[in-house]
This record gives C-alpha cells, structure tokens and sequence, in this order.
C-alpha cells in the first residue's frame, strides 16, 4: 500500500510534472498499488524448487492468456497497443528474462517473484545504457510484464477501478502504466492519468495521447502525496495537478474543459480542408510514423502524405537483419495506404549498439556523438544496401522520397549517392523496376549541417529539419537528461538562426524543405515556422488538425515581415516576447 | 610472455598509431611483460587466508618504498611524476582498492593477485562510465598500481632494460606505461615508446611529450608483431612504427632525426624574442596549465603568462571539496610565479559525477550533453561562491581573469556576474581585497555560444575559444569514440566559420579573443588563426616555441587576404588545399 498523507480535507496544493496529452481532466483520485515493491525475498526449501517453477509456469500461461484477450479488445489506441502487447509476448519467451528467473529460482533456492526481480533489474540496467530516448524507455516494457508476472503470482487483483455512481470521471494515479493497462480502464470513465515516472514518449503519454486523455508524467511521488478518493483536475497542457481545488477553481476549470471541447469539434469540420494561409499559400502538413499501420491515422486526417517514415521498427528487438523482401514489403504497404500521397522514408537511424538485441554492445560514452545513423550505414555497408534496395524497389509503387539521418559532411553526402547509384546498378542488371528520379534528402540535425547548408542544399533534392537533435547538438543539452532538461529551448536565438537560415537557403536554392521535429507539431510555433518560410511541416498525426487551423487562420506575408525582424534580435527575452506577440 | 611472429628476418612493415609526441626515434625494440595477463585465481586454504593478506600488506609496503623513491628521483618530467606518484600513494590507502581486495581474500579465499585484478576490474568500469577524457584515463593509476603490486607479489624483476653496448638506443614496446616506470628507463638511453593502448591524454602520451621522447600509442597488438630486438624507426609526428627497416629507409630517417635536432637547437634562441609577425603585429603566446607547478614551464619559455589554468585538479579523487584558503593558496602560487604577466583561471570545469570522489555518481546517458562545468556550478552556488571569493582574493596577487567554461545562454552568463558581485560584496564586508576589475569572460565551445557571440561580447570582457569542445558539439563528434573519432575535423567549414565569426565579432566590439583549445599547440593552424585575426594563443608549454617560430615568419595583413578568400568556399576538399597553401 502507497503511504499517504494526512492533511485537511480543505488544503488545495498544485503539484507539478510534464505535460504529455493536452487537455484538461475533472475527477477522483484512484490510487493504484505497486506490486513490484512489494514482492519480498524467501529462501525456499531445495524440495519447493519444483513448486516455485511450476508457480513462474503458471504465471506466464495467465499473463500470455491476458495479453491474448488484450490483443483480441477493440479500443481507440488499437494500434499501439497492438505493437506493446506483442512486444510483450516476445518477452514472455525471452530466455534472457524467463530461462535467467528460472536459473535464479534453482540457483539460489528463491521465490518465483524475486527471481523475477532481479533479472529484471539487471535487463533495466541494460537498457538504461541504450541512448536512443525511445528504445531507452522500452525497458517499461519488461518492467510491466514482470510487473504483471508479480500480479499473478500474488493474486492480486486486477487494476480495474469501479465505475462511480455519482457519475464522476475516475483519475488513474499510478507509477506507471503500460498501454494494455489502460485497456482495462475502458468502461471505467477514466478522464486523466498522473504517475511517478515517465516522459514524452512513455507508454502513458503514448496511449493517453492516441486516447486524447489529459495526462502529467514524472511527478516522482505523487502516489504518495496524494490520497484515494481526492478530487484531482489534471491540466495535460500546463503539467498541473490541482489537488482538492476550491469551488472557484472547478468552476474555472469547468468552462475551460467546456471550451476546449467546443474547439475539438470545431477541429474535426477542418479535416478535408485544404491548407492555405489567409493569403492562399499553400502549406503541406503530413504525419510522423513509426509503423506501418500507422498510415491509417495519416489518412484519418486527410494529411498531405507522410513526412517521417522511421524504419527503426524493422530492426528492432529481433536477432537478425530483417531482408530485402520484408523491408519491401513493409515501405510499399505505407505507400499502397497513401495513394498519390508523398511518403518520406528515413534510412535507418540508430547505433550499432541498438541494431539487433544480438550485437555487440559497443559501450560508447556519449552515444549522441558517436556511431549513428548515417555514419552507421556507412560503416555497415551490407546492411545499408539491403535497405536502399528495399527502398528503391518501393519507390516503383508511390511517391517515395528517401530521407538520410545526421548528416554532418559532405563526405557522407558523396558516399551515400554512391551507395545508391550500386543499389540502382544492381537492380537494373536484375531487371527490376524502381522510381530512377525517387528524391533523395537530409536531415538537418546536427549544427555542421545546418552551417553547411548552402552546399548541402546544392547537393541533395530535399531537406528536413530535425528540430529535436538540432537544438540538443546546438545547445550540448541532452534533454531526456532531468538534470540539464531545463535547459533545452527551441527559442534560443541560436538555434532560431540555424532554422531560418536552413528554411532561406533551401528557399533561394529552390528545393524544398520540411520540419518534422517537435517543433513543426506544437502550435506555439506554427506561425514562427510560417513566418520563417516554411511550407512543409511533418508531426505526429494526432496534431495535424490543430496545426492546419493555425495555418488556415495564419497570414504568411505578415508572419515574413514580423519573423524577419524578430531574426534580427538576439536578446533571448526581446526574442521570447516577439514570438509570443506573432 | 608475450607471443610473436614468426617471420624472415628482412621482411620489413608499417604499423599506424596515435602519434602523441613527435619526432623520430631509432632503436631495437624492447619488449615489456604485461603482469596483469599473468594472474591467475586459486583457491587457498581457510588458514592460509591470513598468509594472503600479510602477502598483500608486504606488497603494499614494498611497492610504498618503491613509490616513495621515485618521488625523491631528480628527473626532467619531476612536475609530471610527482603528480601521478601521489596519486597512486593515495591509492595504495584507498578503501575501495585495498580494503575491498583483502574483503575478496576473505570472503572468497582466492590469492591476493586475483583479488587485486578482480577489485581493479571494478573500479575501472566505474571510471569506464566519467565522461571527461582526461579523468577517465585516470583509471590508468589504478591499473598500473594493482600491475605494481602484482610483480611485487609475483616476485617479478623490475622493466628496466639493460643498456645497449653498442651505443644503439632502446625502444620501449608495451602495453601501456605509468609515469613513474618510466623514471627507470632514465640511464637506459630510451629513445621511444610505443604501445598497445593509450590516448592523447593518457600517461604515456604526457610523460613522453614532456621528456621529449617520440612516442606512438593505440597500436593495438604491437607486442604480438613485434619481436624482442627488432630494429625499429618510431616516427611520433606521423604515428607510424616501421619494423625491421632496409637500410635506405634507415638513412632516409636519420637524416630527417639531424633535421630535426637543428630545429630544435634553433628553437631554444627563438626563447627570448617577443612574438611579432613580419608586418610588427604583435601576438601573445601563452601556456595552458593544470597544476601550479607547471608555471614552471610557462616560465622556462617566457611565455607570455597562462591562457588558461585548469582548477579541476583542486576537486578530483579526494572526498571533501577544497576550502577557500586551499584554492587561495594555489591560484596565488601561479600568480607569483608569473609576476607582471597575465593569468587566466578557469572555473570548475566538470560534472557532477567527478567533483568529488564520494558525490553520488548520476549515471548520464551522455555526460558531454549533461550537467557540467557552468551549469553544475550554478546548480552548486555554495560551492561556487567559495571558487569565485578564492579567485577574487588572488586577483590582489597579480594580473587575474577568471574564465567560465561551457556557456549556452544569457542567463548563464547574468547569473554568473551575480554570484561574482555577491562574491565581491561578502569580501567587501570582511575588509579582504580583491581587484574590483578584475576582468571576466567566457569560453566559446558551444554552437549556440559560437552563434551568439554579439550578444556575448557585450556582456563579457573577454572570450576564449576552447575548439576541442566547441568541434565536438558542431560535428556532433566524439573524439574519444574510436568508432567515429576519425570523422573529428578542425578543418570541416562550419567549423571553422564558428571560430572566425567568434574572432571577427571579439575584434569589431573591441574585447581580447583567444583560442586555448587544441588548435592553438599545432602549427598546422597558426597561419590560419593568425589569417582569421587571431592575436591570443594558449597551448601546452612545450609547443610554444615551435608556435611563435610560425608567428616570427608570418605576414599577417597577407594572411588576412586569403584567409578572407577562404572563408568564401564551402568546399571541404577545396578549404582544405587553401589551408595548406597558406
């Protein structure tokens, strides 16, 4: 059981955390234990060994029963959770977490649960070395699945809370919750979560935002500050946690929830819209994926194609390269979803220590600076020439652009076409057919790139500016690190430069350009962006609707004057003000 | 042993390393055993336990002998060796090393060799995980100690080689090498070293340059290839070895080694002149220090005065932070060793995981991008205001800067001013003096401090360049990483546009600007610093003869010219040759 505190029953107190799902929740407080901090260490005897083998056997049958039923629920979030829970799965059968508990279990003559602990925790210290923020986080997967190995093997019961009477929506206060979690909670009337750990792209702040249910991550021991029963307002757009708010407040609150709902529908009447400015400037707005199903919530939203097609997925989590034809297969499926649509497709772009669960870590002390993406490809030529094979026989079934990650010179320009011209040569000999003029770009994202531009733009047909890695190499902020996140600010005048002096020179060059960093999805910098040039923007498809109102109510030739003298300030407050006045 | 290679005797061979002090050597190679790959584990008996441990105090008596010794041996790298042998006393007391070693004898029953390695193991994967490369080399004084104390415990007789009879010198090929063994070679007549591993900072790289001794590192399996009295030619300017040499290339090489020795003769009478181009334009040369004793150096070469004085020494591997009088004291010291000449200190420059040995060590995804240098400062404003009240109190003593590292934002630089001025208030109110002007400014090693230098140049009475940092972060290069350090340029264009805007920038509002990074010691740049209107260099003591010979034949208004010209290209093959031809 969480301790709570005792306090008075009239005491309002805000807490604050990160805001990871817009909007603004009204409910009460249900608390959600913890089983993994209760699970205690026994020694058993040499003849209960069996027992406790046989207790982990019928845990995993239950939980793979469970995660079955799971995959088997329709829900809103169909396709993330779908992804989780087969990760899920593959971890059930994972000898590195279930063969090492059993080896525990005999070992040192354990229960079944601790066994399960300590792998657990050494794998968490595995992955607590990957650098990539969305791999890095995926330990809450097994984290979640020994967690509900441990909820099993203590009978505990099931998260559900019970639907109110009074009609009042339920708040999930938890540590964390895994996205099949939130399944359970579908009847329920869950209205918002709020948890302890997590980040911007953690289970809940995934699944809350497919969900469009507000919710405040990482505010550490809210479990333990708040009581079962509160009534808690969960501003998913400010990251506040109102706890036990006066009468004036709700009523605050409750119009501003009224308004915000009013706005959502609004929204929806956009969706065939074609975005222009007040000023007929055509801007295209398309999606970020990460998977192939995930073209359905491109095309939900009517998006001018994909911006960012990561293909990480592909190589994740598995023991070998995955070939030709099943890279094939999986970009010509997104382009199939998307007729007549442009799909931008990125070339692998993670480090040789996260390709295959197989490799060899190669332990890098700051992996940020070290071997990634391009620089990864270049190094692993066999495998880069798979993918530009795979890519280049799709680009015979769409409008496929291939997009190539954190490129820093000119070098891996050269040798990057050159890759491509052998992939181009070989299937010519093999007679298969292939888009000879499929556009090839880079990503501006490291500050070499974006300094460099002028040729860069000479040599590649498109750019992208990936805000995220641009304003961490910029400003030497990691921002998945709390210590320093603080820090990290996409208006800092510096970066501001690098972004319109890419947008400018791509302009006076003539090839096109695109954002499809955070930034391009938050519409406090829709008309910077506008202003700045740009008519392109890539974010995750959820905030397509609110970005095309923005830009429908945007007057471009304004926005150019104002951003023009803004760019001239470098005062970060004066530079701060002019932003927030556009 | 080590094994070798069976080849014929004429076949001669490059290998290619790390060249990390230059010039050229000749000799036969003398091959050193590597004691740690000797250990081996066994088990001892419950009553020889005690046996093991007396075995790992008389090791620890002898090699405390042998320690002390080498401290009391006259030898030209006295300042170099001083430091290392205290440091490795100190870690012949260490708990962690030798309380935990004596715990595994116990505990484990195992021979106090193994139980040294095995500790040894541990503490280097904990220094595995510091992000700042000279204190992750570091790890070498527990390496080489545990290897000290294992020959003692081996009975091993000691490295030295005997001298040659025939008057040819010895090059010494191992693993890697501490300070202190190389002391033993002084009678030898060694005239290179060459190792298996090793980095620019590590100690062979420190104690060879400081002796003057050609030395190349990194070679990997250099002692598997070579074999005891080969003749070998160490050329540690290029980073080549040539094994078993024809007699062309021999006399080729001797001829380049008398080349050499001219130079350095003629270098000595360069010591006194003031550093002025052809066209008058006078230019400081200053030393970058660590400890207060190297000011010893800067003076031996006149330079003129320090460009940048490290204060990390002050914080490392102890477990309490300095006092204010103890930093006092030793940034006084340097300041009366230089009278009259200029001294610029750097405040604390690392993490927080390596100010103090006994700090909770914050385990950082990528410590470059994390909480450092300023930004730990300002996060530990007592511990910073005690820096600030002992720098101000020196700034009575001579001609003081105090220099902040790592800036990224205004704020930090307002928030910096006003600890100094509360700093200066608190001595004001003690009646202790200070020099109320004394001038403060701030390092250029971040993009975005690179990319603000207009507003940075108002705020700060003087700027220096720390290119080390400031190529890592604009290549997004981490040039410790042997996966992607070969990708780490100085000449990349975006480069070296960061530093001539910073330079230009400093000149047209009228503060000093200086480079103190890497760039500064190698006179492959010097014309180019100079052609971007460079006037301020900083460097290790050792370059700055062979830098200011450059300076003497430089014509700066004509470098001016066509570095103007070469600022134009952004062709990297093409700013290449430009720099070449200067």
């Amino acid at each position: 059981m969480p301790q709570t505190v005792a306090r008075p029953e009239s005491v309002s107190f805000a807490l604050h955390g990160l805001p990871v799902s817009h909007g603004i929740a009204i409910g009460y407080a249900h608390l959600i234990s913890h089983a993994l901090l209760e699970v205690h260490h026994y020694v058993v005897s040499p003849k209960a060994v069996q027992k406790e083998l046989g207790r982990l056997d019928d845990a995993i049958a239950a939980v793979g029963a469970e995660l079955e039923l799971l995959r088997q629920t329709p829900s809103a979030a169909a396709s993330e959770v779908a992804v989780f829970v087969d990760l899920q799965m593959m971890l059930l059968q994972d000898p590195l977490l279930i063969e090492e508990a059993r080896q525990h279990i005999r070992e040192r003559r354990c229960n079944a649960e601790w066994a399960l602990v300590q792998q657990m925790e050494v794998l968490v210290e595995q992955f607590d070395a990957i650098e990539d923020a969305y791999l890095r986080e995926r330990k809450a997967d097994v984290v979640q699945l020994v967690e509900r190995l441990v909820k099993s093997l203590l009978g505990h019961p099931g998260y559900v809370p019970q639907k109110r009477r009074d009609g009042f929506a339920t708040i999930v206060v938890a540590h964390d919750l895994s996205p099949s979690d939130t399944i359970h909670f579908k009847d329920a009337q869950i209205a918002g979560f709020v948890t302890d750990i997590g980040g911007a792209t953690s289970h809940t702040a995934i699944v809350a935002r497919s969900l469009a249910i507000p919710a405040v991550v990482g505010l550490q021991h809210v479990r333990h500050t708040v009581n079962d029963g509160d009534v808690l307002i969960v501003d998913g757009t400010r990251g506040v946690v109102i706890v036990a708010p006066d009468e004036r407040v709700l009523e605050e609150y409750r119009i501003r929830q009224d308004q915000l709902e009013l706005e959502r529908t609004k929204l929806k009447r956009i969706t065939g819209a074609t975005a222009r400015t007040l000023d007929a400037e055509r801007v295209f707005i398309k999606g970020n994926i990460e998977l192939p199903r995930d073209a359905q919530g491109v095309r939900e939203v009517e998006a001018d194609g994909v911006g960012l097609f990561r293909t990480e997925f592909l190589f994740m989590g598995r023991d070998e390269l995955p070939d030709e034809d099943e890279q094939f297969e999986a970009y010509r499926s997104v382009l199939k979803a998307l007729p007549g649509k442009p799909v931008t497709i990125r070339t692998l772009d993670i480090g040789a220590d996260k390709a295959l669960r197989g490799s060899d870590v190669h332990n890098e002390q700051n992996p940020a600076l070290g071997l990634r993406a391009i620089r990864y490809c270049l190094a692993e030529p066999r495998m880069f020439l798979t993918q530009l094979r795979a890519l280049l026989r799709a680009s015979h079934h769409g409008q496929l652009q291939i997009m190539v990650p954190m490129l820093a010179t000119l070098d891996e320009i050269t040798q990057t076409f050159a890759m491509i011209e052998r992939a181009k040569a070989e299937l010519r000999a093999e007679k298969i057919k292939f888009d000879d003029a499929v556009p090839v770009g880079g990503m501006i994202e490291i500050p070499a790139a974006a300094l460099s531009v002028g040729l860069f733009a000479r040599k590649l047909q498109f750019l992208s500016i990936g805000t995220n890695d641009l304003i961490q190499y910029t400003l030497a902020i990691d921002r998945t690190d709390a210590a320093v996140s603080h820090l990290y600010d996409p208006w800092h005048p510096a970066v501001l430069m690098l972004i319109h002096r890419t947008i400018q020179t791509a302009l006076r060059v003539g090839i096109p350009v695109s954002v499809c960093g955070e930034m391009a999805g938050d519409i406090a910098n829709t008309r910077l962006l506008l202003g700045m040039g740009l008519r392109d923007f890539s974010m995750h498809p959820t905030q397509i609707l609110e970005v095309k109102q923005e830009v429908l109510r945007a007057h471009a030739g304004e926005l150019a004057l104002k951003v023009g003298k803004l760019m001239k300030l470098d005062e970060p407050d004066k530079v701060r003000e002019a932003i927030e006045r556009l």
